[in-house]
């Protein structure tokens, strides 16, 4: 892991920039704690400097709640190399979508296992770098991001010790047999009203995860429309499970 | 409204017994604040004495989180006269229940409708009599019971701010259409895995009720089995909605 760049935020706030390989990162952690805090694993749907006011709001949420936050870009997003099968899928599925056509269960599968098969590597060698950090230590926790890719990460990384999922679209058939080996305890984001979403889905899907302790939240609202104290609920839940 | 009974809980609660004409009722506020809290109305599914240690947990809660609390006996319930069409369709339920048939929707009418009837005139006549008392003041909250009950409240009585209900089974048809016309900020707890529940009917009644800003709970668990962390969330809720 090499560092690529380090500044103070406004609110006691460390951003750190590093890349592992060639995959770029980012690292919250407290400018002044001295204890180490568990570190949350920031999930998003790809291209980091488009998503930075978001994913940044939410990690200097996460610092403030006393753990650390570290989130990656996604293969073939931001500045990352294109991977020519998925984006071949991506426009099938905006022409599908654009055109009001139901989008098959193929071309999903084409979209994002690729992501997924190449993504939870990734961030489990992160888990690698980041742990031995100072500062950082403990359970991790996954919070958000591709959906499918936050059920595989839980299903076979045992350094995950809890993830809050969005219940978004377009998640392969094959999740929802990873998702019945999951066992760690899971709080499920779900917009009721996403028109882009797919709610019978997500209600299937959260029946399907395997843990024992599993908790729905779902708000009216759009995709985007997620109400600010689903982040204070989050921070909540991760403080039960990572401390 | 007569006081019946007096007491100092050991943590600082003062619960009072009272009857509202002859229906009984418990009110549980801060023995020491000075200030008006807002009142939460405590609602079970009858039967005050049975029901007494949950529900007197449940009000020691909200008192710690600032509020008042306050609940009253059910129509038919408890030391109150049996209301013999209830006690048939009761009846009638069980032995359905019991033989692992369908419970007909005209049995769930004749259990529920007539309690509901009955309890929100006089849920509203506790208003009427609690609110002028020292120490209660602003909006009002309603939290669980029969579900039935809680949706009628929440849609005629303007003074109910914010609700918090249990998305039970045997709710009536007619419930349906008074859940539209709820427009207060909602919070609905499911138990996902309640064997006595039909999940698919308390999704459709989330979907159905009106209000812009709802959010579902549901959690792994049987009927009881409601998580401990769920009384701090609701609490959160009216916090919101009550100060």
């Amino acid at each position: 892991m090499h560092l690529t760049s380090e500044r103070r935020l406004d609110d006691d706030v460390l951003e750190r920039g590093f890349t592992l390989g060639d995959v770029p990162g980012l690292l919250w952690t407290s400018a002044s704690a001295s204890a180490e805090a568990p570190l949350v694993l920031l999930g998003h749907p790809g291209g980091l400097d488009r998503m930075y006011p978001r994913i940044a709001a939410r990690a200097r949420d996460t610092v403030a709640a006393g753990f650390a936050a570290a989130t990656l870009e996604l293969p073939g997003s931001g500045d990352r190399p294109r991977i020519p099968a998925v984006e071949e899928a991506r426009a099938e599925l905006r022409r599908a979508v654009t055109a009001g056509e139901p989008v098959g269960d193929d071309v999903v599968d084409r979209l994002v296992l690729p992501l997924v098969d190449r993504a939870v590597p990734e961030w489990r060698a992160a888990l690698d770098a980041l742990l031995p950090l100072p500062g950082i230590g403990g359970p991790v926790g996954f919070a958000g991001g591709v959906t499918a890719v936050g059920v595989r990460l839980a299903a076979v990384e045992p350094r995950i010790a809890a993830a809050l999922l969005f219940a978004g679209s377009y998640v392969p058939r094959a999740s929802f047999d990873e998702a019945r080996r999951v066992t760690v305890p899971l709080l499920v984001l779900l917009q009721w009203d996403d028109e882009g979403n797919d709610r019978q889905m997500a209600l299937d899907l959260f029946d399907a995860l395997g843990s024992a302790e599993k908790t729905l939240h779902a708000n009216t609202g759009g995709h985007t429309g997620i109400p600010h104290f689903e982040g204070d609920a989050g921070n909540r839940f991760f403080a039960r499970h990572l401390r």
